[in-house]
């Protein structure tokens, strides 16, 4: 029961450390502290080792990688895995940059990550090495649709068992796939694409659903995704006249404080293939 | 028409590649969206070539520089000539340090910019080497009023063409000028200056107009001005008892996304000069 | 009168310098212009000591330190104190890393504060070297209570006494304490812990009060800090149904923004011990 995960991350109160782009970096720590859990970001080498200590698992982003963060990141994810703490990867932007798509393939050899969560060029900049000229959106061409559904399912439990990672793919129609299962889910709205940060916010929650559900990491990812795509209705439902994506942007992490137990239940909409 | 500008804004959805303060980066990424654009932000100078080559534009905001991000901002800025891509220059809090003043001049020899907008004691230190002592606010002893406004617009217009740039000074009166030709411009309420960021989301929108309008760039320049200038007038009269600036903010990105081509040019008080 | 203390701020008008970390940077801006403040950040060294010069005050946040923000609070913290200005340190999880619990003791002799602001843990681990397992929340094993209430204002008066600031330890029971003297102050709701951020906005906020009321600095203090309790007592008074942090994150600066010196005179639950 998704329920069942979402009240285990109220229960534990898991410790996220992010080390995360500065654009989003306010809105994951309030979509965690919503989900809740409690976030801390430290993304210097001397201070993130003995940080990603302390936490329960450890969410990378590389919205706006630097040197110092890059680094950061190799320190602080040797430590999370030797410890055997939650380790999450959101590839913002692989395959806009050379740098972007080889950090991230550095990383995952380094680190071991227990998901990756992204948009389905980003994911298939990863498996595929292939190059994206949206920026931080997908190419319309890459989207998930029901005409290559199959296809695309195929592809993320290939990813997920090449990689050893549950992998997230969102977008209109989320995938979230282990090596031989995928969540097909159907949460969320399109304006969600036009508030920067959707993604980045469900890879804190991510990490946080993961640590507070230990025992089917599978179930708790699909939580998490279908939390956000939720939150992403619930929060639409509350908008008036005149409000645009700075509101929605609220209304959303508002919902993701809001949703209880029940609601997640009762509003996913998920199949297992 | 400044509608049109709008309109095209909406349909080309350009990609705007920020290199910008943290302060107001996520506002920024917020501001671009609702407005039409796709934002992207890398600061690291690894990245930031590559990633400005897949975008229509680059705006450098100077608002928190350090010497990394001022490495990127030389690099992007450089490939993005090349390519002939549109570029925008924020001056945060120029005069303000002899750093902040130094790194402007040497970008504006190095990237060549197509539009500069700025408060006026930022446009004055670029110009005329002076200093300030309000940080991030103009001086009142600077502003653009009724009984200088001759002046002022010459003063534009000669910025202008020593520069190459159009040159927009935003405050009470904004003026938005080309070397012979100045838009004056009324739209806009005192109070957004006492919400952060709304000049670094007005060089954000501004950078997209320009590359979604390439062939009347002074009209693009203007529309995105009166379009912030009546995002503030629209946003205020949506405020409630009890509300402040944070729900101006929220309220301002809203009217962004909301504001379509007909408010625009019902709203829009400007007369050329 | 607190309310003195506010109308001061609002005349005054205080330029505050803050160097701070990038999770809560935008909102720490906001929420001294809410107060009547101006803010202005500069992180970079070359850059850091001109901008201090021209302000009256100068924040330091350890939230997410790099040796180039290190660098400059060292550079800037030296010239504020050369300049008598005020200076305000808040050690955001000292004692979750050695480095930030050592940052901060360095800083403390170098920059000499006149205001150290963090929540109970935070303190702990700069008077006492223990360390924190929570991240950037307090133990709740710390805690002020009622029954350790003549315990912890000893603490607070004998650390305060040591280093010769005023310390301000925020948690349910707020102790704003100089060598002789407490104000124990009970404003404030629990549901401040799950926006991020609140204590920083505070520190950004005292540190506007302690440069528009140098006269008396610990009242100065203890106003700053029953405002913000008071706002966010105010702010959640405004919520409505569904609405979760983000929402109450916009409702506190808000009433930073709207509150007035009757009303702060009026909300604010003090006493001196």
């Amino acid at each position: 029961m998704l329920s069942e995960c979402l009240r285990n991350v109220r229960t534990v109160m898991p410790l996220v450390h992010s080390i995360t782009n500065y654009v989003t970096i306010n809105d994951v720590a309030n979509a965690v502290l919503a989900c809740g859990g409690s976030p801390i970001m430290a993304d210097e080498p001397d201070d993130a080792e003995e940080v990603t200590a302390i936490c329960g698992g450890l969410n990378i982003n590389i919205g706006n990688l630097n040197r110092q963060t890059t680094e950061a990141m190799r320190i602080a994810g040797r430590r999370s895995r030797e410890l055997g703490h939650v380790r999450v990867l959101d590839p913002v932007a692989a395959g806009a940059s050379a740098l972007r798509t080889r950090v991230c393939r550095e990383l995952q050899g380094l680190v071991g990550f227990d998901a990756i969560r992204g948009n389905v060029s980003e994911l298939k900049a990863l498996a595929l090495g292939s190059s994206t000229t949206r920026g931080v959106d997908a190419s319309a061409a890459d989207a998930v649709t029901d005409a290559n559904l199959d296809e695309m399912v195929a592809f993320a439990k290939g990813y997920a068992r090449e990689v050893g990672s549950i992998v997230a793919i969102t977008g209109a129609i989320d995938l979230v796939a282990a090596a031989d299962a995928c969540y097909v889910i159907r949460n969320g709205r399109a304006e969600m694409g036009r508030v920067t940060g959707t993604g980045c916010m469900l890879s804190g929650v991510l990490c946080a659903y993961l640590i507070a559900n230990p025992t089917d990491r599978l179930e708790a990812a699909a939580a998490a995704v279908c939390l956000m795509g939720l939150a992403g209705e619930v929060g639409w439902s509350r908008m008036q006249e005149g409000d645009g994506n700075a509101t929605y942007r609220n209304r959303i992490i508002d919902a993701l404080y809001t949703i209880d137990g029940t609601q997640l239940d009762e509003g996913a909409r998920h199949e297992l293939r």
